[in-house]
């Protein structure tokens, strides 16, 4: 457990990401705040650079490469939003970026990526293993691996999140953050026992997923197969060595949410609070939901991760 | 043209509706600005109560009632957001509200107007006068009636959307503010000659409605047949006696946008910037990409006026 990540890193973060991460806003809806008898702030990362927290932690990864890892490069394997977080960022900060993705990726996450200028390996998921490509590049061409989660300067970064939304709306009883292999949920962990210590801390996942919940409970990491759910930016297997300790010292528990609450929280937010939200980014709300007795007369932060969903198929999901 | 409200209206409209109205956020895109070369600020009335810039003239409106007129109460008659922008003030400050819709309204419509405490009437569309049975009722039961647009508490109150804008981002080169029946436009005018003397201020209608167009160049108010469009916050038959006297004086030009340029840009502003914006509030985009040109270099300014619209149609749009 030594070594860490503090609440200290979390504010470096806030200071390297200053003026390149939107701050976002932080709406609220009467409608919500009626219907749980609470009053409720939704800090809105789908209004992030890249519609997604993603961002946050991959810029401040980036900001801290030295010159010799600046001239070689970083590369990183994702088929979602950390590839694109980390092109982007690196376009920024003048790092040459490469992103393996699988051969079925989505021609427009390919495309995005490529417009960042990130240089794309494609491999296949079914007979190839790109944590091996990777580290293969990695090692081959002298480059930086910044992994999607599980990395100290990844977290912190994520939790300057929840530091934006304590600073701008004050003490919660509650916040609801999404779950899939915890770097948001660990660097707002950090913000949140700084800034809320009182504050009751969820973790939300995927109920088809559900082994942070597990991992939780038991005090081990559980790996499991990836997950069938449409909140496809929590499919993860397993939390990580970085994350688990400090989700399981500072969050209070950890919750699921079906894909049928999702669909209906993503189809409320999109009609009355006009935002498009990725159903991962619907975790948090439909966890305050089940919780409603408790979050009563409460003030209650929920973080919206992102909203990122290919058009077709949040019309697709509006309709179903 | 004397007793015409100033911007001192837009400024006490602003003190009646703090604290009741939100104060929008200003979102800013990248993406935009990039394929614009222009910072450009987005004020998103579709994040306002109610989903559009409605509220802050009904609001207004129904503040600046004296005692008997609360005791009697408002009429209003509209299918759109002006009846639920009414029938919420009014719940708000205790006032009894009467709403006169047509048969064929949207039930979902009729429902949120009834939610919101409000007394509905319907009437035939196609064999009855809704002004009619609107200034019945407001004769017979001593109501107020408060039309959607041509009323000067009504103007000055949308006008204060332009002036938050402008007390957020500072001055602008330019602005672009939907057009239907001038309510919106009048009251944003008087904002920026007020605050932003040297703006370009250009109204935009649905390009198959464009009396304000043709009004604008006449100098007298044209009438036209209810226009074709998806843009249904803008289907009005005419400019109003109060509101073309200010757009004729303070306004710049007046421009146009096809349904399929709103198309494109209500699936931009969804997938790009994940936000929910009904046809309507797409008119300003539109016409900043128009002005590509003139735009480069400079700050822009758009209004994005609402955003409600059934889900099931704006998926079918998104698709279409």
């Amino acid at each position: 457990m030594q070594n860490l990540p503090t609440y200290d890193d979390v504010v470096a973060a806030a200071d390297r990401i200053n003026g390149h991460a939107h701050k976002t806003p932080v709406l609220t809806s009467r409608t919500v705040n009626e219907d749980l008898q609470a009053e409720v702030f939704f800090k809105c990362e789908n209004l992030q650079r890249m519609g997604a927290f993603k961002f946050r932690g991959a810029f401040n990864a980036l900001s801290r490469f030295d010159a010799e890892q600046r001239k070689a490069g970083v590369v990183a394997f994702s088929s979602g939003n950390h590839a694109q977080a980390i092109a982007l960022s690196a376009k920024l900060l003048g790092i040459p970026a490469t992103i393996v993705m699988p051969h079925d990726a989505p021609a427009a996450k390919v495309a995005a990526t490529k417009g960042y200028g990130g240089k794309v390996v494609i491999y296949d998921r079914y007979t190839q293993d790109r944590e091996q490509i990777g580290r293969e590049l990695a090692e081959k061409e002298g480059l930086t691996l910044i992994p999607p989660y599980d990395h100290p300067d990844v977290l912190a970064g994520q939790g300057t999140a929840a530091k934006e939304l304590f600073e701008e709306v004050g003490p919660l009883d509650y916040l609801f953050v999404p779950l899939g292999g915890g770097g948001l949920l660990s660097g707002c962990a950090l913000a949140t026992r700084a800034l809320a210590p009182d504050c009751k801390l969820y973790g939300v996942e995927p109920e088809a997923g559900n082994d942070g919940q597990r991992s939780f409970k038991s005090g081990s990491i559980v790996h499991i197969d990836t997950p069938k759910t449409i909140a496809d930016g929590a499919q993860t297997q397993h939390l990580g060595e970085v994350t688990f300790p400090i989700i399981r010292r500072d969050v209070t528990d950890i919750l699921t949410a079906s894909d049928s609450e999702l669909i209906d929280c993503m189809s409320f937010l999109a009609s009355r609070m006009k935002i498009v939200v990725e159903p991962t980014g619907c975790l948090g709300l439909a966890a305050a939901r089940q919780l409603k007795e408790q979050v009563q007369g409460k003030r209650v932060g929920v973080l919206i991760s992102g909203g990122n969903i290919d058009m077709s198929r949040f019309a697709a999901l509006l309709q179903s």
